[in-house]
């Protein structure tokens, strides 16, 4: 099914899909349309119909999709149909709000290590987790082979703790900060920033 | 320029060309391609081409975009050519994080007024704001005419106080909780959800 390569911007929206999915899944539901998810997604019936011809046959006409079905497939093709171990690194505010975040069972990931330089951090436990000193972390995370990192640090931090995060091995980072990282081919850099959320919806104010 | 509606779609992905255009004005770039622009966004350059299109001739063949005149244009389609007041709920690990954001600096919204439900925490400053009391948040925020909130609360109070929100006039709301929210009509709802992100990356790992 991955023989051909999903574009990028197909690829960007499959989780969205899936989260509306998961979220119908809770309620009960077990089928429903290009139209019905259109709706919870703000994307066009059409748009979603197209998105998910490009990876096979998934719905029959009138009676549309398997709710489970459709869970089951976006899952391996995202390839959260595992858990992957994920290295949190900065133990402030952002940080533990990370930590405690609900939003991460069953769908693909667990946080298994925090690291923080400040020496009064380290030790301290977030939820199931106790704070490493980070200067052990490029050691820590290529013995375990981790290979995602959310990076919760100041922005003035962030550039020198990505360099250090590539060298241990990392291929994908969640930034915090908001600024730009330098990175490698082959490692991918999301951002999760709110004014891009809040100026997605000012456009319809 | 706004006279036709331009598709959601499309909406969703200007915040990320502005942020973009954004920062290479901060590295003192004057012009780009809409292939460099694409490069820095994961997005194809004929893509780019085609989005920036549908509001106008913005590039010039041979010469690429003016980056000051494309952040302009991107301002005042996205309504960020102001300054937005915002209304954040919620004085948690979250709500902390959010207030001392550095990344709203010029990019149209600032956040002038924190909510918590907890007395312990009603007048505790966060940076430049004190935290009051939600039970006067509805009034308040009616009477300032703030439209859009970032919901910080824990997961089992935001459906309540976002009935609370939208009662008070708000038509936008961030949350950072790891729910669907209902809202009528008229109000719009994103999501902060690192999971999401997340997920967009390991189908490249």
């Amino acid at each position: 099914m991955n023989a051909e390569k999903i574009p990028d911007i197909i690829v960007g929206r499959l989780p969205i899909y899936l989260r509306a999915l998961q979220r119908m899944t809770e309620k009960g539901m077990k089928t429903t349309s290009s139209q019905e998810l259109g709706d919870h997604v703000g994307i066009s019936a059409a748009q979603i119909r197209k998105d998910i011809s490009q990876f096979g046959e998934f719905g029959k006409q009138g009676t549309g999709y398997s709710i489970p079905f459709l869970i089951e497939k976006l899952r391996a093709i995202l390839k959260v149909d595992r858990i992957w171990d994920v290295a949190l690194i900065g133990a402030g505010d952002v940080g533990h709000a990370v930590a405690r975040y609900q939003g991460f069972a069953n769908r693909g990931f667990q946080i298994v290590m925090i690291f923080d330089n400040d020496k009064s951090k380290v030790g301290e436990k977030i939820g199931n987790y106790v704070v490493e000193d980070s200067s052990h972390m490029v050691k820590r995370i290529r013995s375990a082979g981790v290979k995602i990192a959310m990076l919760a640090v100041p922005g003035r931090e962030a550039q020198e703790v990505t360099n250090q995060l590539v060298q241990a091995g990392i291929k994908a980072i969640l930034n915090y900060a908001p600024l730009h990282l330098d990175v490698p081919n082959g490692v991918n850099v999301q951002h999760v920033d709110p004014v891009t959320h809040l100026q997605k919806m000012t456009y319809y104010l």
